[in-house]
């Protein structure tokens, strides 16, 4: 059977997250509905990160193993038509055939994730539900000097949900970077895989050091307490987006 | 009384449009709600643009006369806090007391308005209601070029709804410039005021011309023809945005 890979953009907001659960509409759910639809045919789809409810993403990918050798194109917009017509906020960028020992998750070189936050007084309109909103003024310079600190291999038991299933707390983070353009500050990370709630720990933790309230040394110390109590308010999920999986 | 004015923002998807009407709910009855719930004076808020239902704004004006001498940023907190307890999608940038002569409709000397264009194969997840979906390619430099042609004083009876209200189809457009950054194609427009539905007549027509079915110079043709017949199919509302007031 062939096997094709699924590049897709949602809008986490009305969905329980990305993987299929018994409480709500999932964007996994969607996709394989879509599949069905299509092809009859009912596949389980396996994605490169599981996003939670809230959570965007422009570059979420997936494999799955069909019965036919569609072109991909037409596979990718008889998807998009299925999706449309069930009114989901999910869109297909791109498929591709791939070889049969390509797995979304496991062979995953390196996920790239993006949390934006918007400083400003008012609250958001346009923006709503698109960004994390924080009303005072804050300072991503130390914000940057900050996340240096977590960058490299640590033991990051502070920055994941207690609910991780993740055998190890151990991770390698390539990069975590904060830049600022207007209003819009934006925090870019990236690493071969991530802890769950690992970013939304380090967003909200970061934003403790922009607002001024702790230091720098403040998030090195709380790295190094290896406990989750340790940890900065979590941020919410609406600012985070899964933006691109390396092959 | 006090003069305030009011910068606002507002996600036009889910209302009837700026004004006030009796057909459902409007961002200007969403203001003026919030300022009976905080003032309780029934007052009446003049916008210095009708955008329609599914038109949003970054920078709409309008003027209100208030009994008290709000303090700027204590008014515009408060009337963020009622608008989010009504759960509007509506945000006050920003308020400033401003004096008696102030007319957020007669005093302008120049809007600016954005229409954003996305033109790829997948449909809009996360731009969806945001943006123009657009599954072709577009050369959106044959679409800045036949812009050109409209920019100026002229007749522009071609570009302006039937329903259109003005006595006068004569208007000096000072801009409309068509950009390109990757897959968002941005038409900026900038003018004194503008027609009804001239901004959305310009975005369609374009549009014909960045997909080829159009020359430049069949849009030059159409303005000249001063009828309404001759005029591309206007664009949707989602993807305008109202800018910007110059006073």
């Amino acid at each position: 059977m062939p096997r094709f890979r699924m590049t897709i953009e949602y809008d986490g907001s009305n969905y329980v997250g990305w993987q299929r659960q018994d409480n709500g509409p999932s964007v996994q759910g969607a996709v394989e509905k879509a599949i069905l639809a299509l092809t009859r045919e009912v596949v389980l789809i396996r994605g490169a990160g599981r996003t939670d409810s809230g959570v965007h993403a422009r570059g979420q990918v997936a494999h799955a193993d069909l019965s036919r050798a569609w072109k991909p194109e037409t596979l990718r917009n008889a998807l998009n038509a299925y999706l449309g017509q069930a009114g989901e906020q999910v869109s297909i960028i791109e498929t591709a055939e791939v070889p049969d020992d390509f797995d979304a998750r496991f062979s995953a070189l390196r996920r790239h994730y993006l949390y934006r936050i918007i400083s400003r007084p008012s609250p958001l309109a346009l923006e709503a539900k698109r960004a994390w909103w924080v009303s005072k003024r804050i300072d991503h310079e130390a914000m940057h000097v900050a996340a240096q600190t977590l960058v490299g291999y640590h033991d990051f038991t502070t920055f994941r949900s207690t609910h991780c299933q993740a055998n190890s707390p151990w991770r390698t983070l390539d990069r975590l970077d904060v830049t600022r353009d207007g209003e819009v500050i934006e925090i870019r990370a990236t690493a071969q895989s991530f802890l769950h709630n690992q970013i939304r720990s380090f967003a909200g933790t970061l934003k403790m050091v922009g607002d001024g309230r702790w230091t720098p040394d403040d998030v090195r110390v709380a790295l190094e307490a290896r406990d989750r109590k340790a940890c900065g308010p979590v941020a919410p999920p609406d600012g985070l987006y899964f933006m691109q999986v390396d092959y």
